[in-house]
């Protein structure tokens, strides 16, 4: 249990009107106690409430992984008919009764979610669940100096893996071995071995689509080949994304290189506390814009990093979120020419008291392989 | 796509009373389509029916999956606020109104169930929501000759992986060390680098849960090692245990590895066409109660394996489904003694028209490392 962290967390909920926060296994959990557990067909649920101590519900082969913690543990048997009841006692110690509960949506299954809901329903008053993403964003979108000393490694993990894979990179090698090798020498470099998300490896056609799946075609001269991978240190990831040229290429596509360069770089300038979120997506975009290229540049700018691959902030047009010092987010934009090639460079950047830091400086400009 | 397995659907879900399934992002989806789609917080959702082309909801950045596929795609740009009368469009262009419509709670969040409920709720009947777990599990749990042909290059990957990983373990390395190295030997040896699940490399104490997450603990001398590990290929995973002897062990810990080793063969034995799930369960667990560690053995003896690393059937005492052609799953009885050791041989088997099949043939004894 972080004991920190749970007081910021009963602030969090007055603050939202919420009384409790029920939880399952993933990252805001791991948060707030350290307790991992897999998501399987066995429900793992923690409620959190401002006053009384927590208590989680799982299963009985996983006990010892909560002995000696402050938390009340609800073990439950392997056979799912006995669970119902394990639930409906774990939610009866906590007086839930037509209570505000918080849940999260991007984490909690259905699964989950109905095991509470019949526990409560048997019990009197029916509590109203709400939406706690931002409750539970509001503290692990701060992130403290351990935790960005974590991303900082994870990193400088990143960046030496990559610059140890591609001296293995030849016309003829498909993307699929490009990558199973980049994640060998992620691990090697000390990555944790469960990563943030399986490495983008994708070249011609196939890195004109943003969330390309490595596939078995081989790099063919004048393709570019992005790569978009990360590591995992301590918890933390980074998300890191370069573009190579695969022997020479066309004019065209250095001149695209280049703008998508600019614009990376205007969005890491307009990365400082205080400024919107939407300004960081606004100085990348209007580079793109400005050259011609706008209606290829289909994403967003960036999204926040932490223990997920995904989080708050979001560096959108439409998000005035202020920029606050311990937000760590990608800057990342990109240009998709379908069935042809696309270019993205990503980077990660902390926002700081007085400015910015970008944990990353792997070279940005187009590198010529083989 | 998948025609086939789509017509197949189409008679589960008529089966089962459904006039549709939504499904997110996720296994079931990828058997049945093909489409592969990170879980993050841009909801992605399918919708099948009986009679109906199938529709998609998804980003606009993930529309090349898609292309030239047989569904009706309805993307959503970047700004969540557009993302309801999406999924609204979506929804009415297939008629749900006061259909039954079948979810998956184990997959599904309410993420994506809520989008799915707000769209119905704006049409005219609201539709009735249902647990589709088995009518999807009914394709799912009989493998093909492919699946199976998968699934046992799985298992050699696995085994090759951890014969390669032996000769580097020595007194005083740690478990996260050991397990680091043995990801990297599934990747040199054909894993894909998305694993179903992060190796469990437990020594000592750690070992005493089944559950173990790899620690910083070293190897010590009369240490029993847990490795439970697996690969993935073609999308289909393994899932084994092999428990080894750090230098001499106890003669009570040789017995005990000896207790598990012929439960591990009885559960084997008893898995054959017919005979409900429950006698897999029943023949390991009578081994153990009858050499007095019944209480120890705390887990059920097995589940089945395919693209999760969980899923139908399970092998437990309280489940009378038939084993049946096709049904492949693991067979892994334990005994934890907390505070010491603990000692767990998984095996994965595969039940054929006239028996079955054990795919994996590591050696079980007991082998003493360094």
């Amino acid at each position: 249990m972080n004991p920190t962290r749970l007081t910021e967390l009963s602030e969090s909920l007055r603050t939202s009107g919420l009384s409790a926060l029920a939880l399952n296994a993933g990252p805001s959990l791991v948060y707030l106690t350290g307790l991992h557990f897999h998501l399987s067909e066995r429900p793992v649920v923690a409620i959190f409430t401002a006053d009384s101590e927590p208590v989680i519900v799982l299963p009985e082969l996983e006990v010892l992984k909560v002995t000696g913690m402050s938390v009340r543990a609800f073990p439950y048997p392997e056979n799912p008919a006995e669970w119902d009841s394990v639930f409906r006692r774990a939610v009866q110690s906590l007086g839930l009764d037509g209570k505000r509960i918080g849940v999260e949506p991007r984490a909690m299954r259905l699964l989950e979610f109905r095991y509470i809901e019949a526990a409560v329903g048997a019990t009197g008053r029916r509590p109203e669940f709400l939406d706690a993403s931002d409750a539970i964003s509001r503290l692990r979108v701060h992130k403290d100096a351990d935790e960005i000393a974590a991303m900082r490694k994870a990193v400088a993990v990143a960046q030496s893996a990559l610059e140890a894979t591609l001296p293995f990179l030849k016309i003829g090698m498909n993307e699929k071995e490009i990558a199973g090798e980049l994640v060998i020498q992620l691990l090697r470099h000390g990555s944790q071995s469960e990563m943030p998300f399986a490495p983008i490896v994708s070249a011609g056609p196939n890195s004109a689509n943003p969330h390309a799946v490595p596939s078995e075609r081989k790099l063919q001269p004048g393709d570019l080949l992005v790569v978009d991978w990360g590591a995992c240190v301590d918890g933390y990831i980074s998300d890191l994304t370069r573009t190579f040229a695969v022997g020479e290429v066309d004019e065209e596509w250095r001149k695209i290189h280049q703008i998508v360069l600019e614009a990376n770089a205007a969005g890491r300038a307009a990365a400082k506390p205080g400024a919107p979120c939407a300004n960081v997506d606004k100085a990348a975009r209007d580079v793109i814009e400005k050259a011609g290229y706008g209606a290829y540049f289909t994403h967003r700018t960036g999204h926040g990093i932490g223990m997920e691959g995904h989080e708050e902030p979001y560096m959108r047009g439409d998000n005035m979120q202020p920029l606050e010092p311990g937000m760590a987010f990608t800057v990342e934009p990109g240009i998709y020419l379908s069935g042809r090639n696309g270019v993205r460079i990503e980077d990660n950047v902390v926002i700081m008291e007085d400015g910015a830091e970008c944990l990353s400086d792997m070279p940005r400009e187009l590198r010529v392989l083989g």
